[in-house]
C-alpha cells in the first residue's frame, strides 16, 4: 500500500463548493493543507485555502495543480473522466475513475448496483419515442423520465402519470440520452454515508433518514427510525457497493425503504454527502475527516454516534433568517458563505443535537 | 447597541498560531471571512485565512488591516495595549483594553479580582531583594515568583522552596517586576470557559478539570469531578469577572479547589482557552463559534455539552505519532500545521469522547 499523506502534506480537492469548503476546513483540523480546483471565479472553499481557477480540460493548469499536491480528490462527482485521467498519471487521484463512471450515468449506475446485487427500482433506457414507449410498458406508471449525466437536485427530471405525457417529457428533456425509472412507493428514503480506506476497510455511520422536496433535499434524522435489523441491511449494502467499485473515500448511498422491509437502492454518489452533515457536530470523526483519512492513507475514524440529530438545509433567502436560527438552542448554524441567494440554492444548514438514544428506535 | 456583524462580514484577528487558526475555521462555519494580523511569516492561521504581516508597532499596517475588517478580535493576551489604541479608533476592537490591561499584568490581576470579590493565593509585589524578603514574610513558603508581564505556559516563574532560594530567584527574572505568589495546596485545578456577548448576556461551558506538567496544560476532562454547588460556584465566578471586566467575547478562568471547598481564581486569558478545546467535539456550539458570536454581536449559542470528553495536547514530538492516535477508537485528533516540533511546542490535541454523564459526578 501507498505511504500515507501525512501532516504538512496538501490535498488537491477538484471543486470549490460548499463541500469542498468542508473538506478543506477537514484539513486544516488534521494538520493537512488543502487547495481546491475549480472553473469558476471565488469559490466557497477559496475562502478557506488557495483556489485554483481552471477549466476540466486544460491540461495545462490541470498538471500545475497536480504538482503542489499529494493527493486529488474531488467534492462532486461530475468531475469529467477526462480530467481524472490528465491528473492520474501525475498524482494519485482517490477515488478513482471507476466510481465515477458508473455515478455519472444512471445506466450504468443501476446496472452496476443490479449486478453487484442490489435491488433498485424498475428502470429502461430511453432514446427516443419509441424506446420511451417500450420502457413504460416495461416499468409501468407513475415513472419518471432522467438524463442519464448531469442531473442533480431534481434537474433533468420528468415525471409521467400517464402514457399521454411521454411526448412533453421527452421533448423537456431534449433528445438527451434517458431513463425511464418506476417511481417507488417507498416508506421513507433513508441513506447511508460510509467510507472505504485505502487498505478496503469499510466505516459507516448510522443509516438516516432523509426528507427531499422538488428532488432538493430538505431534512435528515439520524439515526433513522428503522430497526437494527434494517439499518445493518443497509449498512451490508453499502459496504458491498464500496467494494464492488473499489471505491476510496466516503460515499452516500440513498435507499428506498419500502412497505415491505426491502431496500432498493436509488443512487449513490461517490462523495462526502449531503446527508452526511450531522456527522460534523454529533460523531468525533465527521465524513469530511473520514473522507480525508481514507484518500490520505490514514486509519479510519470511529464512527459512533455521540448524540442524535437533525440537520435542516438551508436553500435560497432562508439563510437571511441567521440571527434567529443562531439563537435555537441546541444549534449549530453553518453557512457557506456564498455571495448570492438564487432561490432553492444551499446557502448553509442548521443542525440539531438531541441526548444519544439508547439503542435504534425500532420501526 | 451596534449592528451585528452579519455572515459576509469579516473578522479580523490579532496572532495567527493555532487559537487564530481555529478562530478562523470557526468564522468559515458560520459564513463570516476571517484575516490575521501577526508578525511571523507563515502563521498556522495562515493556511486558513488571508495573513498579513505587520509588528504590533506599525500603525500604517495596522490601518490597512482594520481598513479591511468589520470587527478585530485577538487570540492572545499580550498584544500591546498600544496596539489597540492605534485600532479602536478605526474599527470595534473586541474585548477591550479593560480585559487585556488586567490580564497582562499579573499583579492587576490579583488586585481587580480581589476588588471584585473573587479570593486568590496570597501574593505580594516584587521590585527587588528588599520587597522580595517582605514578600516572603507576608506570602510564605512555597512561594512562586512569577514575572508580572509576558509569562506563559510556566515561563517566567521560580519556585521558592526556602527563603535561601530568593537571590537566585531574582536572579533567573534579571530584575523584571514580579509577583511573590503563595503555592495553593489545591485538591484539584479547574477551569470555567465562558463568553459574555455584547449585550452582557453570559453562558458558561461546564467547568472542567486539567493537569498541568510544568506549567503547561496537558489534560483537560469534561466535566470536572465536582458537585453541582461546586459548579456553580465556579461559574458564578466567571460571570463575576467577565462582567466586571466588561468583557465582550469567551474568557478562561482557571481556578483552584481547595481542600475547605474554596475556589480561588489563579489567573485569567481573555480569548479562547486550551482548556475548552474539547468543546470543539461535545457541544454544538463550540468556545471558537461562540467566541465568535460575542464579538460579532450574534445571539450567543448553547453551551450545553452533550458528550463527556478528555482533552490531551500534543507537545513536541508527540504529534509524531498520529497514525497510532488517529485510530484510536473515540477520538478526535487535531494538528495545528505548525512546521517545527519544539520540545513542549503545542502541536495539536486529541479528545476523547464519552457518553454523556446524566448530571455532573459528586465529589
Amino acid at each position: 500500500m501507498a505511504e500515507p499523506v501525512g501532516p504538512g502534506g496538501t490535498v488537491g480537492i477538484l471543486g470549490g463548493g460548499q463541500l469542498g469548503r468542508m473538506l478543506a476546513m477537514a484539513a486544516a483540523r488534521m494538520g493537512l493543507k488543502a487547495r481546491v480546483y475549480a472553473p469558476e471565479a471565488d469559490p466557497p472553499a477559496g475562502d478557506v485555502c488557495p483556489a485554483t481557477r481552471g477549466a476540466w480540460d486544460d491540461a495545462a493548469a490541470l498538471a500545475a495543480f497536480a504538482a503542489t499536491v499529494d493527493v486529488v480528490t474531488l467534492e462532486f462527482e461530475n468531475v469529467p473522466l477526462a480530467t481524472l485521467d490528465i491528473l492520474a498519471p501525475l498524482v494519485p487521484v482517490r477515488p478513482g475513475r471507476q466510481s465515477l463512471a458508473v455515478a455519472q450515468d444512471r445506466l450504468s449506475e443501476k446496472r452496476f448496483l443490479n449486478a453487484a446485487g442490489v435491488r433498485t427500482a424498475p428502470y429502461a433506457p430511453v432514446e427516443d419515442a419509441g424506446t420511451l414507449a417500450a420502457a413504460l410498458e416495461a416499468v409501468g406508471l407513475p415513472a419518471i423520465l432522467k438524463t442519464r449525466r448531469l442531473g442533480y437536485d431534481g434537474k433533468g427530471q420528468v415525471r409521467l402519470t400517464t402514457a399521454a405525457d411521454a411526448p412533453d417529457a421527452l421533448a423537456a428533456l431534449g433528445g438527451q440520452p434517458a431513463i425511464l425509472e418506476g417511481v417507488a412507493p417507498f416508506v421513507r428514503e433513508l441513506s447511508v454515508v460510509a467510507a472505504r480506506g485505502l487498505d478496503g476497510a469499510i466505516r459507516a455511520y448510522d443509516p438516516v433518514e432523509n426528507v427531499h422536496r422538488g428532488g432538493v433535499l430538505r431534512r435528515t434524522t439520524a439515526p433513522a427510525a428503522v430497526d437494527a435489523e434494517t439499518a445493518a441491511r443497509a449498512v451490508a449494502l453499502a459496504e458491498t457497493i464500496l467494494t464492488g467499485l473499489d471505491h476510496v473515500g466516503v460515499m452516500g448511498v440513498e435507499l428506498f425503504h419500502m412497505p415491505d422491509g426491502a431496500l432498493l437502492a436509488n443512487e449513490i454518489a461517490p462523495r462526502v454527502h449531503n446527508t452526511g452533515h450531522w456527522t460534523l457536530e454529533a460523531c468525533a470523526v465527521d465524513q469530511f475527516a473520514q473522507h480525508l483519512r481514507a484518500v490520505c492513507g490514514w486509519p479510519l475514524g470511529d464512527p459512533a454516534r455521540h448524540a442524535d440529530a437533525t440537520m435542516e438545509n438551508l436553500l435560497g433567502d432562508e439563510a437571511d433568517d441567521w440571527r434567529r436560527l443562531a439563537a435555537a438552542p441546541g444549534a449549530a448554524l453553518h453557512l457557506y458563505g456564498k455571495g448570492e441567494a438564487r432561490p432553492g440554492r444551499k446557502m448553509g444548514h442548521v443542525t440539531r443535537l438531541r441526548p444519544r438514544s439508547r439503542a435504534l428506535r425500532v420501526d
